[in-house]
């Protein structure tokens, strides 16, 4: 299999190890707009081939797949065109700019009998797959509330806000664990730099259970915390991403509603029994990633990050935009 | 200086012991609806009259002051009582149910001349007033943001949901720290009991400057967390209440805006630099706060937690319960 | 039941207020020989004698027991009067300055037929109480190795070392948990006072079998750490005693000897599972422990930590002053 | 630069990712005797050649250095035949079995004008380097003792225990920091699977002055904890490398000695002040080592992990050694 890699950035290198490690994957291009960072991986791999422009990659018939690295801008024009000379395509979160896009991207994958499948590379974590698991088998029993941090001093993107930055993570593991359909997302944020991009902003999605679902971003933090929360009705759970090891941990804990109370009784019980932390897959994310889009590629299986999937998490998105730039208030997904 | 404590049930016995350790202070009085929290109380500090009935020390002329430890709804009805009866009061948070309760309580005390002090127990640690002292000076610049997280598995309380039990703590620390006034308030939250009160709540609060507070009050975490992160524009803070010592650090991290920058330069500079743990003083708050009500009342001071104060949080917690039942949604303080 | 307690300095006021809360405990009597300790007791319980002579408890005839929280020094005549006037004895650890002085004290304890109990705190702690579960059960299979850390920026004692200050709570541990009798100390430590007392010091304890048990104490650490780790053949497990909540950890980890091994394969083969911390009994280890020492004298019997325990914890520490006296080496127990 | 690699098993990897980056350099050769490992080697960097046999990189008279990244075993023959062919050598640590072999080795280089660098990695981390400046301009004042502890579940050695295994990271830190030459070594140890290794180790080192250096190394601890304690009479530091950030931390804590103390008075002052952090340099150490080992060839520097320093290290596990076989006791150095 045949494979070509735009964007030789930041997360470029990374997919490029990867890639380069899998049994009968061969990585034929690299394309990057800038010379240097093309000269790098030319160094790196000297069997690759290396070009500024795209189109090298697209226009070579021997090419099965792309893999996408670049700007959130681009993830359409490049998908669309991927998908449009009968590429099979990879492309970095958020799998674009507005649903719209993503539904014609989507809509072409489909017509053309292509793998179209986003990088929501938390999914193939050891940890969120546990989850999953953990959540599948009614561990946690009813879902109450899942509450996720992800804050530290990060890089401002010049073409996207915080939330169209890190929340697509966050979005991406609560649609993986989640299957209740989410109905109405408000946010709120505040723009420090005067750039016009919020640095600090808060979401929230609701679903016709109780179930309630929220996210902090900030690129404004002085510490990295990666991490979170998931209550049920029998049991809790933590992840937390920075901890090196017993990153997800069970809590015996909870409440327990009692139908019958009078006012002078507690309404609830509380429990608080053992904590359980399992053991986790420890292979690297976009290793296990990589691999699962050739495995998708080769025997035409559905991705657990699917175009739909990464829809769905731009759908949040744009609602979440909507809501921010109204100061807040509910808006329908 | 004579004082009466009405109610010795989860946080009386802890003003109890630190008001008898205060040099010319005599609790004369100790009462509560329960007998066997009466007989309690007697056992242990054999020197105290105890009844079930605060009338008993409402009427008593040579009682100066009264700390109130009972439930929300009467604090309104105590503490009206006993500012008509001529002493001075000491309230547990929050002040009253409504802003009209708080402010008739602030205009008595006003009128009478009496000390109206609300129990805001963190404005009294050293972490709290090490960080008023490390704002005060700029050391932080302007302020950007509060994030705050109050979370742990609660008991759950009959009268009011977690935002009117929990963020009154951190409300205080807001108003004690922040000096601009809060301009719009929105709450989301869900009950998962079925009581109708909100067990799990996210509050945002925001000024006329695009600086944004946040918190999030939980009753159902499986893990306790009390953190605060302050992000400035020179410098930043996170206040961790659950570390042993060093509970407040400055870190030397932010970026700098650049003024004039175009398409290709980062919009943004970055600055890392050392982190800083600043030695607090370790006194227990409540014997400082206990003894600050008694200097107040001395010495005819305003407390630093003020009837004003308590107002304030009042207001706050109002409109976020406008805001919450409303579904979200911006409401004016 | 009447108890008289000598000594109300830093953990005087510990005792006190928990033999106070005793159903059907008196404390008659608190003797100290500052005025200003006296006068503090008197004026929290108005109820208690106060004196500056501890030979009024012991010959006051109601008395029953005599709770010693007083100088290393004075154990060994204070205990020694205590129970020559036929009274119980709980007394601070270490139970004496030597053995002999311990044998003694044991001797006449049975031979007058009172309990002689030594206030090891931790052994009444629920975490060392389920730790004692978990190695009973086998849960932990054979123990290879105990090693404990106690460090912090510790009181410098003025007649003992921090040995004889800070180990006898893990001594205390080691010999409540393991059952095998310890065979050699060795002991290395250094003085940088001047004061002839050691200030950081190492403790190894060696068995017939290949357990191995080893201690760090030091009163100039920057930090508190208060840990033990517990390998076995089965399972191991941490101690944190600084963690809130979780402070015993059981992890499925460990190694499994290969019986035919080749010089190309591996000696041994890794296990890596989950992680598990069970719920702990949360009430006061000084809550509990009165209660058993008045239950011991009530009911004849046995306490946990025993004059035997107590005279055990005394002979390590013995052999461990002899060890580092003479530059390290072993001393047998 | 010409550079040839020995040994493609756990760490060479990283030797050689790194090596490939420097400017200047081509890593010319990659040797192991596993044709699997030869083959990943081949697959990554086809420019590299590949063989199974060390010789064919010594007889090529355009290798300027050879880079030893395998079993302790074979350092001495192999690094006494790069030196004999005039090749520049870096080897793994430690630098040999023996101080015989290392004095051999060390002697060697010198005599044939050659560079001979021992991999003692953490001195080229950017927090063991701030330490040293930290150290080194009295910031500590008198160093009073260097706790050290490195424990996890680690990979069992078939050739060397323990102590030669782990310890050789920390003994090269005490080496770097520590000017006063060690004078006496005592060790114990236990091991738990009949290998006749110890998988368990404790080693103290004791100087002419009273400042002690201790080791606590562990294969079989359940949880990984890499902590260095320093304390000195001014300041005390923390070395943390399990935090992902501020692994270093100065305490401006410690005691003071009082000269004309009187038994009534405390024979020491504590002082309790702020915690800082400093920023540390990020870089990966390995990448700072191989850049040095490089410009030491070109320059004909000393390295900081020199042959002497690297010599040091076998002297002190040496002694340990013997130490351990004798079951304790000082061993001079």
């Amino acid at each position: 299999m045949r494979v070509g890699l735009v964007g030789y950035g930041y997360w470029g290198p990374n997919l490029m190890r990867n890639l380069t490690e899998i049994e009968g994957v061969e990585v034929r291009w690299c394309s990057d707009q800038r010379a240097d960072r093309c000269a790098l991986a030319k160094k790196r791999y000297p069997f690759v081939k290396v070009t500024d422009n795209p189109e090298d990659i697209f226009t070579d018939r021997e090419v099965e797949a792309v893999v996408l690295a670049t700007p959130v801008f681009s993830h359409y024009p490049l998908a669309k065109r991927a998908l449009a000379t009968h590429k099979h395509v990879l492309v970095e979160k958020p799998l674009a700019r507005t649903v719209a896009e993503g539904e014609e991207l989507r809509d072409l994958a489909e017509k053309n009998g292509l793998v179209l499948m986003v990088d929501h590379t938390f999914v193939y974590t050891g940890a969120v797959r546990k989850m999953k698991e953990i959540i599948d088998v009614g561990e946690l029993g009813d879902l109450h509330y899942l509450d996720s941090v992800r804050v530290n001093l990060g890089l401002f993107q010049h073409d996207v806000d915080v939330l169209w930055d890190l929340a697509p993570h966050d979005l991406s593991i609560l649609t993986y664990l989640v299957h209740e359909p989410p109905r109405y997302v408000s946010a709120i944020g505040a723009d420090h730099t005067g750039s016009g991009l919020s640095d600090v902003a808060y979401m929230t999605v609701t679903f016709d259970s109780n179930f309630i679902a929220h996210f902090h971003v900030n690129w404004l933090s002085p510490v990295k915390v990666r991490q979170i929360l998931i209550g049920g009705s029998r049991r809790m759970l933590v992840y937390n991403d920075m901890e090196p090891s017993e990153k997800v941990r069970v809590y015996d804990r909870g409440v327990r509603v009692r139908t019958e109370e009078s006012i002078h009784r507690a309404l609830v019980d509380y429990r608080t029994g053992d904590m359980w932390a399992p053991k986790l897959e420890l292979r690297e994310a976009l290793a296990v990633e990589c691999e699962h889009f050739v495995e998708c590629v080769r025997f035409k299986k559905m991705p657990w990050s699917s175009a739909a999937a990464g829809l769905l998490v731009v759908r949040l998105l744009e609602a979440a935009s909507k809501s921010l730039a109204a100061g807040g208030g509910s808006v329908p997904v």
